[in-house]
């Protein structure tokens, strides 16, 4: 399989998982449901997702025993972005070309079916079933909390709004990221390794390095993608982060020094795979289609 | 100690909990933190942590297998009203006679804050520590999530905010007090019972009973409290639910009929404890507290 069949593939298990978990019956408002399921399930490439999967094979794990922890942080994914899209918050009215939920619904369907969701994660995890013993789901839900909350993609949010116009130092755009996309696609590797039962600590350190590699070379390439990518491409206008005054990158680095960033970041994500050859190519082949990817 | 001690020692012992817990240092972004400690310490009885602890102590646990699970199901409540409090939801610009948390911080910040709260109620959990085995504290993760979210909690407060304004007959009025505010009741003192470890599946049943019963009893005096109460005593305008033609329990049955119903969910939750005789005095003094209180 490429990885673009891979993805497809991971794509399509958690997508099915997901409808089979979020039971739409015997409820006194199925609305609710419906707003869940539509933010659910909207498409996108399902990066977080197939993370898991390929981290838990790498390390000895079934699809089995990936499937709760994938399904969950798919769910935490689609409810920050149901909420960052509120009017209190980005304000935006669409989302990979389709109305947000609180424009498809209503705001406040829109806060609770985001609450709901967040919840369903935690949900997800602890019935994690034969596939899973305990301790080890108790630490996928110990893993996915810390990313998800008050000192993880939370805290990167509130970062963001809080400095909305503000100029800041490379540290500041990198602690930002960091925490408000790149725990959560960290904790990614880091579910599929541990619902594999990984114990080994330089692998798990390999892992997380590459977590934290990808996750940061992720935001530069969009950055990158919002000057020099082609609007149609996108699906979203080119140039909008300057147009906003957004900090990137390459308004701190010049588009140089971003794309020298990019390259070293993608070294950084090969380099810590090395300790698991050949078997961890496909997540080589993540980390190169993120940073080559046109849109 | 009589009831008011009680709720007072166990309400002390949560609030010092909570304030240990949430770390407000190392964290680039400490309004968030703010928000969320101004959501959390801000008074209430606290009778869902103290049903925590009453329920564990009668399960033969300590209050430090319970600590955990009682913070969480304030970190819930909490966010809950953070989130119920804002514009597109009830609108409320106090509560407990303060600023809600989006009037003191803003309305991007209440929603975030609520959103970091939930988290840290499952990251509570999950590191549940010594006191209490993995297995055991999945299950604590699981009573938690299932209470609050779309099968619950939440799922109670989207049926309340579709049917404003609507008569809803008296089914559809318990249904929605049962999710709304009855889930996380009866989930404090399966909570407790859970963390002391016990297996007992009649004695389990006969809690889920008692909490049940209580988590409407609740309701149904709220209710009655709105007509009979005292505004300077409630804290809020005697008659609001009738000015804002709120489905109610007086508005349904009389009030009377009201009346009977709570003596009659009273008696419910008594019986229930009966399999454990006196040892359930705190319990059924609490039972007691909320059919008899002015506020």
């Amino acid at each position: 399989m490429d990885l673009q069949q891979e993805l497809k593939h991971w794509a399509t298990r958690v997508e099915h998982n997901l409808g089979l978990y979020l039971v739409r019956e015997t409820c006194i408002e199925p609305r609710l449901i419906d707003a869940m399921r539509y933010a659910l399930l909207s498409g996108g490439k399902r990066v977080r997702p197939a993370l898991v999967y390929m981290s838990c094979k790498l390390c000895g794990g079934t699809p089995e025993q990936a499937d709760r922890a994938a399904a969950a942080i798919e769910a935490i994914h689609s409810y920050s972005l149901v909420h960052d899209d509120l009017p209190a918050m980005d304000d935006d009215e669409l989302r990979r070309g389709r109305p947000t939920c609180h424009i498809a619904f209503d705001e406040a369907t829109a806060i609770l079916a985001g609450d709901a969701l967040q919840c369903f994660a935690f949900e997800l995890l602890s019935n994690a079933g034969a596939d899973i013993e305990p301790g080890r789901a108790l630490q996928l839900v110990s893993i996915l909390a810390r990313a998800s909350g008050a000192h993880g993609m939370v805290m990167g949010q509130a970062f963001d709004l809080a400095h909305v116009g503000d100029r800041l130092t490379l540290s500041q755009l990198q602690a930002m990221h960091t925490f408000k996309t790149g725990r959560l696609i960290t904790a990614s590797v880091m579910l599929g390794a541990s619902a594999a039962g990984c114990n080994d600590s330089e692998l798990l350190k390999a892992l997380q390095r590459y977590g934290d590699a990808i996750g940061l070379a992720f935001q530069v390439k969009d950055d990158l993608l919002d000057i020099e990518g082609d609007t149609a491409t996108l699906g979203k206008p080119q140039g909008s982060d300057q147009a906003q005054n957004k900090p990137t990158y390459p308004s701190l680095l010049g588009i140089d020094g971003a794309r020298s960033k990019l390259s070293q970041l993608h070294a950084e994500a090969l380099d810590a795979l090395k300790p698991f050859g050949i078997a961890a190519s496909a997540l080589a082949n993540l980390a190169q289609y993120i940073v080559t990817r046109d849109h």
